[in-house]
């Protein structure tokens, strides 16, 4: 295969990042979230929200970047719940494996590029990876909350694992964890997050 | 409302991107293309093939934003099948209606930038727009493709109709350009359009 027939094949194969389900359903509750219209979201939620983050100016290409290709890896790995302790054991591994798999179908020079964008959003080494990651975190938290608590009810999340998972935000976007705090109080007052905290 | 409030209005309302159907199914077959995961595959896209855009080098940053914000309009007008004459008369009318009253919830400088963008992708008035076009042309054209004409042969699309609609990639990408006329001819021989231009 040529340059172009390889990197068209890539694009063939990515369709599949549309058939992975993630835990949290559409704000009208009609069906779960996959991750291709998921990181499309955070790729728009990145550009309304950069001037939120407060140690310096983004490039935005990069977040950009990050937020379409961060999650590649689940073609073959599939999405592995966040509050799901057993399967998060291992997967970085399985992860890493199925970025591998799929990048080898691009030329040398986007494998590498791709695949170290992979590992700068998961190892959040720059301040761009820790604003994608801000939106990542965000983006599930607003989907749940606002239909009703779906998946934190089903899997019976606890708020302690909430406030650990969104502490992310606290730190660089003050003005959004306002946000995610008051939405938090209301979610526990609703009874949608075990409250584990209140003793 | 504040700021950060209206910003967050936008960020829930665009969710409803992603129930918003296209015609043409994924590559695997099992359900149709969602405007949110196109415009997220557009992204990818644009990434991957830049290097084949003739003209200059392009700003890259610009050409994923049209690339994500293109179809939001769709977001109340829904989606209009491009070979769909009827549809297409007031497309422009509703499409900008419904962009409206979408952008109408986000603060005033954030409503004019993804405005003009819009805009600027609808007329394709920069190379930015002219290169993010040639990947709207070039997705569905694949989906369809992959998924054995599917919806060519539903809407019995004539091979003139895709021409028309393929021209916009012929002279910017002429690399691509020929990897379209090859599928296009094989489309043609396995009768998945119709062919009304061999005489």
């Amino acid at each position: 295969m040529n340059r172009l027939e390889q990197q068209l094949e890539f694009i063939k194969e990515i369709d599949k990042l549309k058939l992975v389900l993630r835990r949290c359903l559409l704000i009208n509750g009609e069906r779960y979230e996959n991750t291709a219209e998921h990181s499309w979201h955070l790729a728009i939620m990145a550009l309304v929200l950069a001037e939120y983050y407060k140690y310096k100016n983004l490039d935005m290409l990069r977040v950009i970047k990050l937020a379409i290709i961060h999650d590649l890896a689940e073609i073959y790995a599939g999405d592995t719940y966040c509050y799901d302790e057993n399967a998060s054991m291992d997967q970085e591994q399985r992860e890493c494996a199925s970025l591998k798999r799929l990048l080898a179908l691009l030329p040398k020079d986007q494998q590498e590029e791709y695949s170290s964008l992979w590992y700068e959003f998961e190892k959040a080494t720059t301040h761009e990876a820790k604003f994608a990651r801000v939106v990542d975190r965000l983006s599930p938290f607003m989907l749940n909350f606002f239909s009703g608590g779906s998946s934190w009810k089903k899997h019976e999340v606890k708020v302690s694992q909430v406030y650990k998972r969104m502490s992310e935000i606290k730190d660089s976007c003050p003005e959004i964890w306002d946000y995610v705090e008051r939405l938090l109080q209301e979610a526990v007052k609703n009874q949608w997050i075990i409250d584990d905290i209140k003793a």
